[in-house]
């Protein structure tokens, strides 16, 4: 562990140097995961055939619908596809071939380039929550998520040392217009956060300000030859390309940027309510959206993707952290693998509308069977609450302390004479102590994981100190986060830049709240 | 899952058939869990031959100490151990070939014979917390327990259809005088369960007695004959064998009783700070303890125990849910599974003082990995808090709860053509919903595993009723469960020859506390 992870300072010139050594503040953070353990594969050889039999009878008798898109149309008929209206079926064998172009595993680059990412293989990158209107934290309760929020978890991103990738739409700013909220949104992590980001994929001309201000980040030529965004591109499943996302796809892949391509699914509602019918259509969707990508660019990095939560047959409403999406999880990470595909999936999914236990048997739960399944790239890895309606504070920096654990656990178990301890207990001996012998001194600074959150304090001590629970160390923690937070640095031109875009574009279209 | 999981009512007499008709109360139990999926195999072979090779090397070079036990000894010098006053060192594969008579499997009988587990093999069972001396709930707060408490924590494992086992010291009763509280805790388990139980341990004659009233309620020649009692005989790591836990092993083995022979230790302590040092150890000490029990009578049920934390190095305080103790988790059931050996391990550990999101992240971390370790025996399945200190009553139904994702996971996935699903994908095709189609109509009972605690309601309803966490929703589920509990029918004449069995036993000599 310790040669993966180094406390730095922030880096740049001698003000941001001075700076740090005033308020010793650490900004620690930890390279990707890079596992060194097996993946857990819950099919056999025999299950996975037949699943992925029968995705090639869903692309080939079926089809798929590629929506209010003539272009992609076309292309599917040139590609060789049987195109009916706007339904698209495609031969035995064709999606799969032309998936085959597809890189195995891509870098994304970063504007601080000891945090690239290499998405695929044994990696797993961790990114926080995606989406939510609201946010929470326990002064403030439950209340639409504004652009100061949205910086708030930009900052705490960049403090966590344990994600690797500063996001995307970490909640969304309801008081900045739609129309220009991308803007606001990539200037964000562009300018307070020097970790991977995601682009805009709400409207075609995002994308294309999501590239062009990536542009001004890096350089012009470095993005036309280098990936510096992964974006999130759902599939409206079952088995349907809606023309936004089809807009985002193309934008992305043409200009060499990655794209997530991911079916959206609530088991029962999107999808059947079995687990094997349901990677069934997973696949087939997946393997279509790929196809199409390689279509618009052969080499486009693209991620297999599976958002994926049961249903609550009572209410209707989508649950998580449950078996059926563990099963699906591990499955779909053995078929992406099969495709030869980084893959997408896991997150700490919960339903819960508050922090509390549910929210954590469920999040622990994903989060496990994430690392498991061999996923590439975890969106939601932190902050999800109530179903992905809100972005929770406390539970950010809660779920961000236990992604230190898949690091660890990942790591594997070492072997190596120091690992194997026969001194040790050949020093200690029966009924002695290990707690002061040589081997334990030499290595107990890092042979355990540590919380920075946790409690493990005696129980007498705990009271004194108020008897807090979770959420409220949790409280305590994001302040402290937010208080210690610095900007990393940024070429002053660039910055400057950076403004005048946001504030050219905005100034050039009326403000739109659809 | 249906074809394992029945409603029951209470069996028996006509008056109990009544009372069920008249309630209308359901006690649903599970059966025990068979596994339809892999175990997660960490070490490769390598690594295992060489844990495997270093643990007979600290057998033979450094051996074990059996303390105060001259039987014992004379029993390894008789079975060509080296014997230097209390130290027995062990030649090569001595052990192993000891442990070749231990059983790989074995059937512990309840008196409903719709209990019995198996346990070994792909099965899984879950028992209770065992061993805290403090109880919380939440309007009670944190208190000793009482034997009150243990009652109800023995009615809630009988209303807990995901628990197969009724456990042991789900609490101590600490109102009861030492020496007699074995007599007081077998009773509850006998009278007020018809699942499995655990016997005492805690002095030679209380394995006596607990094998006297097994002999009560099951008939003489059946225990004589069938395992009825699994015992927790927990090994004083590292390498030491103390005479009051051997005295338990010689009882129970000799009378053909079942016991997890199990290192308890906080890495760090009483084991190397590092995974493989401690499975090293874990090996040996189970290696010694199952040859031990094999001398004493050859066929006696045992399991292979491991009970790891990890430490806090800053406070010594032991540490739950962590990757350290997932990692040994995971290898100390591929040296059970060599051994041939039914492995027990994991539980819904926590340091949590309370049953916060501490806890379950905590306590689901664990729960995961012993379902995925190969686990056969899962002792504090629920209810345990503060690093054992607790049996937390909110606790215990909420870790039940998560006890049924183990169930459904542990399944494995359905690759018939009901599973496969194809006519649903054919019938909804792109764009449609499944929530109406036929196979969604003929499936969805069963299809997804259901809490019986979580909150899965729209945000709104959920706060107009109060905005309840999961502790509180758990406080109401403790209450209906107790109340709702119905004492299984028991042969009268049965009932009172073990309430005249206490009775003389407790007569028979003064109260003891120590």
């Amino acid at each position: 562990m310790s040669d993966e992870m180094g406390g730095r300072r922030a880096r740049g010139g001698g003000g941001a140097a001075r700076r740090a050594d005033r308020t010793a503040v650490r900004q620690e953070f930890s390279r990707y995961i890079e596992r060194n353990i097996p993946n857990f594969e819950i099919l056999n050889e025999e299950a996975l055939q037949i699943i992925e039999a029968n995705a090639e009878t869903v692309l080939a008798e079926i089809g798929v619908n590629f929506v209010d898109n003539p272009a992609a149309l076309q292309r599917w008929r040139d590609a060789g596809a049987d195109v009916q209206g706007e339904r698209v079926r495609l031969p035995r064998g064709l999606a799969r071939t032309l998936c085959a172009t597809a890189p195995r595993s891509f870098v994304q680059h970063a504007r601080n380039a000891d945090r690239n990412v290499t998405i695929g293989g044994k990696g797993l990158v961790l990114a926080p929550v995606y989406g939510p209107p609201f946010v929470r934290d326990a002064e403030g309760g439950r209340r639409y998520a504004t652009l100061a929020d949205f910086r708030n978890f930009v900052r705490l991103g960049q403090m966590s040392k344990y994600l690797h990738h500063s996001g995307g739409t970490v909640c969304e700013p309801t008081d900045v217009p739609v129309n220009k909220r991308h803007l606001d949104m990539l200037h964000a992590h562009m300018t307070l956060a020097d970790k991977p980001y995601m682009g805009s994929v709400t409207e075609r001309s995002r994308c294309v300000d999501s590239v062009e201000m990536s542009k001004i980040l890096f350089g012009a030529d470095f993005v036309d030859q280098n990936t510096v965004m992964t974006s999130l591109v759902n599939i409206n499943s079952p088995l349907t390309f809606d023309p936004i996302m089809m807009d985002a796809l193309e934008v992305y892949a043409a200009a060499g940027q990655a794209c997530i391509i991911s079916p959206f699914i609530v088991g029962g509602a999107m999808a059947p309510v079995t687990v094997a019918g349901t990677l069934t259509q997973v696949l087939a969707e997946v393997l279509a959206g790929v196809a199409y990508s390689q279509l618009v660019r052969a080499g486009a990095p693209v991620i297999f993707g599976a958002f994926v939560t049961s249903i609550d047959m009572n209410s209707g409403a989508p649950t998580f952290g449950t078996p059926e999406a563990a099963q699906i999880t591990l499955g779909a990470g053995q078929l992406a693998r099969r495709l030869g595909l980084p893959y997408r999936s896991a997150g700490a999914f919960c339903g819960s509308k508050l922090p509390d236990a549910q929210a954590a048997y469920e999040s622990a739960n994903s989060l496990n069977i994430g690392l498991l399944s061999g996923v590439n790239f975890m969106l939601h890895a932190c902050g999800w609450l109530e179903g992905g309606l809100v972005s929770s504070f406390e539970k950010y920096v809660m779920d961000a302390d236990q992604l230190g654990i898949l690091h660890r656990l990942a790591a594997g178990i070492d072997v190596s004479a120091n690992g194997q301890a026969m001194e040790a207990i050949r020093e200690v001996g029966p009924g002695g102590h290990y707690l002061g012998c040589a081997h334990t001194q030499a290595n107990f600074k890092d042979a355990f994981w540590r919380t920075e959150l946790l409690d493990y304090k005696p129980f007498e001590t705990w009271d004194e100190e108020g008897a807090r629970d979770t959420v409220a160390l949790a409280g305590v923690r994001v302040k402290k986060m937010l208080g210690d937070y610095q900007a990393p640095d940024l070429d002053p031109a660039i910055a400057e830049a950076l403004a005048e875009f946001v504030a050219k574009k905005k100034a050039s279209v009326p403000d739109a709240f659809l």
